[in-house]
């Protein structure tokens, strides 16, 4: 399967002094494409935690080659890396000028809990979820 | 009585590519004082939540006279202008250079709600609170 | 002249243990709905900072109605309310669920500037911007 | 050499609708004190980059074990544990509960830059920041 590729415009609040992107908004960047990757494949976040499914985030790791700048159109290219039903990996890269430089690539790890934060077994209690992540597991 | 005084230093992921503090910034800091004041008086804001209490944001008001700068310390100087026990509105000034310089001043209206996003009768359901709440009311 | 229109999703980060959009963020909308109008009128404000020409906030004042959601997508409805070549004001609001709900209503003001800080008589230095923006203006 | 220790309260903004610290926030935890780290030697960042001298992040990781919440009071345990006078890495420890719970951990690089972006040999140009810095490495 091809990466998801989720595509947008820096904001003028997201820069810092440096008159670049504060390196901390990369990590959110991650996690608005990772949402909006759950919700293309219908499977909708602000649902999933009103129905008591939470996916914490366990670490990130993000490395900053080239700086995102106020005026930058970006493409994040997202892939599921694990997934075994407990716990999920993805990883990000970040271009910009369509796809000619490579700005930041990273990785976040995730587990799935229900509402008393107990661990859920993807597999038996929620088998279509299960399914969707797992037919988009790509190996590095 | 003298206003409440919330002192502390700039972030530098609070600035801009202006090499300002992002004006949406100065917003937070008026939270971060105002439940600083709630802290100081014994009215935890962290409780209140957890046994129902809420107070939300009913509009918020800033005017943006010099800048705020990462190295600098600033003072924001808060008071209750209205309490009636439905209603609470605050004001701000954020002062640079030990008094010296006023960057920004600001107002705040809230009300009191529970859970179910009912308004609350402070007088009634919550005696203590309004009272000490009341106690530093000063007409602007 | 219609309203601008501005949309958009909630992004997760935005929300606060309310489990309502932080009002804060609010005031970023705001911003990013400006900038976008200034690029769709091909006044592109990276490309303007870059040539000496920066725009300030000088205030700004929000109103909160009902409260955005994680989920929700919202459509801001921005105007030019007043502008003089030295001053500009804006209006803003937030509508969810298309347009039947009003979430937000604020407004902000602006002057035009150049590196040294001083302010900029648009009319004479900037003709080509001063008609564009002149040409948006809507009484409230 | 004794870690520093950074201690300071949740911001409420900075909680998001999981009622836990947002995972972004750490890595702005990190910034803040690794900066007063700087100030604290007498090595004020705002006057380096006045000065020309620039730190920017090369990368950062962080794994989140237990999470902070609005009402904690952190401690953030700070180290050098690589400095080479190109490179710094540092090791980040959040702990809650007065040193009991440890929250979060993560490391990040930098390198030294001028105003061109060009790489600075600290130790030749900057002599004196280098041997403060060289003094507090801890490897881990």
């Amino acid at each position: 399967m091809e990466s998801m590729i989720y595509r947008r415009k820096v904001n003028y609040y997201e820069t810092d002094q440096m008159s670049i992107v504060h390196h901390s908004n990369y990590i959110r960047y991650f996690e608005e494409a990772r949402l909006e990757m759950l919700d293309q494949l219908d499977l909708n976040y602000a649902r999933m935690e009103q129905n008591g499914l939470i996916i914490p985030v366990l670490f990130v790791d993000c490395k900053y080659l080239q700086p995102l700048l106020y005026g930058d159109t970006f493409d994040l290219h997202l892939r599921i890396t694990k997934y075994d039903g407990i716990k999920m990996e993805l990883s990000y890269e970040i271009y910009k000028e369509d796809g000619k430089v490579l700005c930041t690539t990273g990785c976040s790890g995730h587990c799935f809990l229900d509402k008393e934060m107990k661990p859920v077994r993807m597999k038996r209690e929620y088998p279509e979820i299960y399914q969707k992540l797992k037919a988009l597991v790509q190996a590095e």
